[in-house]
């Protein structure tokens, strides 16, 4: 998607050859304009497929979630808590994601309630390296259960492999950036 | 505003005196329609008040502030982050929030870069109870030497201190549900 690559060669930082900052645009401040964007791009993109819910996790899906579900008729957002100590009770399903900047494991879950065999689920994240958050956020889907209908992620670093491995499980990932390599102060895209 | 009233009579779940639970459409399950709702009475309360950004906190506001956003002319929108081990560094705002419900101390923080003198700031949250959050926003701003335009909360508990103590030190406060009281399966609006 062009608007969102040239918002991140303009705006975005590149810290080293695996770090990027978006933080004045994605997920510290939020730009909504293009948020209603990438959302008119994932609705033309999963246009049929019948979305009844978006999956998010907290924080920095969220706000992208909630603008982009207005361009799918309004269809409820749920996010994913991160729990590290919280008590899980049996309303609740979970998954273990590592995170890799951080080192550690964290619970994420989901109210049973909100996740129903019924749905046709597009999962909506920020970004996609490692596919720990995302591979937490399928399994969420598969326990209840529901239909997933695939993922919209705004940047994926392809040179790591977790878009590969997802989309190898048969999971549909459409990400409107693709990082092909990128070094301190430079970037390329796939 | 009538609308958000009726959905937590119809949605709402009154666990006690003082626990309102309205996760499957404001705080866990999030419905955006009612969001961009909330948004449009926003704007109107708001109206020539040259809103420049809008400020939230993680989680549950980010939706709604982003959402409501879009009303604003699609003015930027910034999220607290609560903080409570990391090193804060000179580029952060930081604030102290007590939490009544979990009874520990969190450390807010925002980046200098992103909340600016020139800037005319609304806050959004999803809660007004004792106002801890909403102090702590205020004061980040405050420490940005922004103007603070005002508040928009979702659902005040106005029977609990915050929103009249902030109201006291002069800032506006709109609230879209005040609950005068509550009890198990009751709830009374102002």
């Amino acid at each position: 998607m062009k608007i969102l690559e040239d918002r991140i060669r303009r705006d975005g930082v590149m810290v080293s050859e695996d770090i990027l900052k978006v933080d004045s645009f994605l997920n510290h401040q939020m730009d909504v304009a293009l948020f209603a964007e990438m959302g008119r791009e994932w609705a033309r993109l999963y246009a049929g497929d019948r979305v009844t819910k978006i999956l998010t996790i907290e924080a920095s899906g969220i706000g992208m979630a909630c603008v982009a579900a207005e361009q799918f008729g309004c269809v409820p957002v749920v996010f994913a808590k991160k729990s590290k100590s919280r008590n899980v009770t049996g309303d609740m399903y979970t998954a273990k994601v590592e995170s890799f900047t951080h080192g550690q494991v964290n619970d994420i879950i989901v109210s049973k309630k909100y996740l129903q065999p019924g749905d046709r689920v597009l999962i909506i994240d920020d970004f996609l390296a490692n596919g720990a958050a995302l591979q937490g956020l399928i399994s969420l889907v598969e326990q209840a259960g529901a239909t997933l209908v695939g993922a919209g992620i705004a940047v994926e670093k392809a040179f790591q492999p977790g878009g590969e491995r997802i989309r190898a499980k048969g999971v549909r990932v459409e990400s409107l950036a693709k990082i092909k390599s990128m070094g301190v102060g430079s970037i390329e895209f796939c």
